[in-house]
């Protein structure tokens, strides 16, 4: 079931995105590069998270406008972290999700200018937003994407490559890095969507907070897991973590402890769920979402 | 008095800008890119412009603090431009001002991440500032320095390496990748300055966004013809446009021609000034800044 609503929600995320690129005035080639990275097979988990706690909260519907700019925004920012992580001077990947990368496709200049487009792109979509809570929303996920959030993660990820393992230090490191590259842009993209129902208190402001570290942290874990265990053809990926020394889970706890990490990370979010003051079917909903998020093959 | 005016100015922006950059509670390796670029000499001349405009138009101090943001802002934005621009994919670089730039005094990955951070920091200045037009001067920012601005400007730019003069195809492209390349973010921070004094009607924002574009135009093209005249160590730069084959006014045109566009750039701005609803005090200073501008050495 969880699978048909992400599949709808992903069609509805990509109907957006697609009539906003297609609406600007001029094409040139970096929204020809814009446009391939950003419908390169794409979960949406970003958007899909910020409408589904806007619905949750929302009492009318007042923003529905506001949530297609923030969806589309948010996703628009994950691409732009995709594309520079992919670039030789970091990662240097070829593929992603089966495909060319963006400056294998095209080139090193235009990867780094469309990630930077998109970038911008995600704030002129914040700009257009009529919420009364549009700037503090803006604040949130900028603070959560510069240097103290996910550019954080993504510098600590490059710097510690080659890292050795049964080393206190990393493990600490690695929670830092699982923080800020995953779980701080979903921070962001839960949080916005529910300050933009208008309809939210500072108490499950907190709630949805913890709730959504938790989740990211999940999410993460699950992520190097199937780096190692998933199908390579669906992640359509080339190379491992392991290949890459990557600091990940699996390298310092190995397999089976990490999916007993994902555990706990998931039996807290659901604790988190349940203090929310939301009905017994969003409960419902949020639980299945937690099953779905850790049984996930790709 | 014009050199004293941006030298009191721009250390005025400088303590603003160390002063935010202090005020973040964890450093980091971006953090010093960050902070290395951005004391590397600039003339600030962006926070300036937006701060006299600001001042030419204000009735009142109420927004004192949100043109320091808008200032921070700016300037954070031009910083990030100049080091995505000096990246070896791009203009390939090793000096700016004289001194190494961002990913010869680092590396690669720090310098595309340092400018990330600093786009992505320039939002969160913006989100901090109180004003009712915050919304809109955040779309007015962001647009220009946009793929339909500033980054399309940058991509012709390096697109169009190596090209053969003489064509009437080039005369046109070379004036849009200059208003799209410098006139787009100057207009933005003249514009956005000019907003933020609440104070401003229609007819004198479209006079102050044709002034922008020709003052742009003029500072461009001054800079194309310092490249060939100017004094190298002032302008810290090795290599030069000529040699990289870039196309510019001089290499189009000629120098003297250059020298003519210039003239006739500032013509027109003075001739836009002279339509401004602000007293002659304000007309004058505007009047010298143009020939400031003409005249600067580096």
């Amino acid at each position: 079931m969880l699978k048909d609503f992400f599949k709808e929600k992903s069609s509805l995320v990509n109907v957006w995105i697609k009539d906003f690129l297609e609406k600007e005035p001029s094409k040139n080639i970096i929204h020809e590069a814009i446009t391939y990275s950003i419908f390169n097979g794409g979960k949406r988990l970003r958007p899909i998270l910020a409408k589904t706690f806007y619905d949750i909260y929302k009492k009318n519907n007042l923003f529905d406008d506001d949530i297609k700019f923030l969806a589309i925004g948010l996703e628009f920012i994950h691409t732009y972290s995709l594309i520079h992580d992919d670039l030789p001077s970091m990662d240097n990947d070829d593929y992603r999700r089966g495909n060319l990368t963006c400056h294998k496709k095209y080139n090193e200049a235009i990867a780094i200018l469309a990630g930077d487009a998109l970038l911008t792109e995600a704030f002129i979509c914040f700009s257009k937003m009529k919420s009364i809570n549009t700037l503090k929303i803006i604040n949130l996920i900028s603070s959560r994407i510069g240097f103290l959030g996910m550019i954080k993660g993504q510098a600590l990820d490059i710097l510690n490559e080659k890292f050795s393992p049964n080393n206190k230090k990393n493990k600490f490191l690695l929670k830092t890095i699982h923080a800020r590259k995953t779980s701080d842009l979903l921070l962001a993209s839960i949080v916005s969507g529910a300050m933009l129902s208008n309809n939210i208190d500072e108490k499950n402001i907190i709630l949805i907070k913890k709730y959504a570290i938790n989740l990211g942290h999940m999410f993460q874990i699950t992520d190097d897991i199937l780096d190692i265990i998933g199908d390579k053809k669906l992640l359509g990926k080339k190379g491992s973590d392991l290949e890459n020394q990557k600091l990940t889970y699996p390298s310092i706890y190995g397999l089976e402890k990490s999916k007993i990490f994902v555990s706990k990370y998931k039996k807290n979010s659901q604790n988190l769920v349940n203090k929310m003051d939301i009905n017994l079917e969003c409960k419902n909903f949020l639980y299945k979402l937690l099953d779905y998020i850790e049984n996930r093959t790709y």
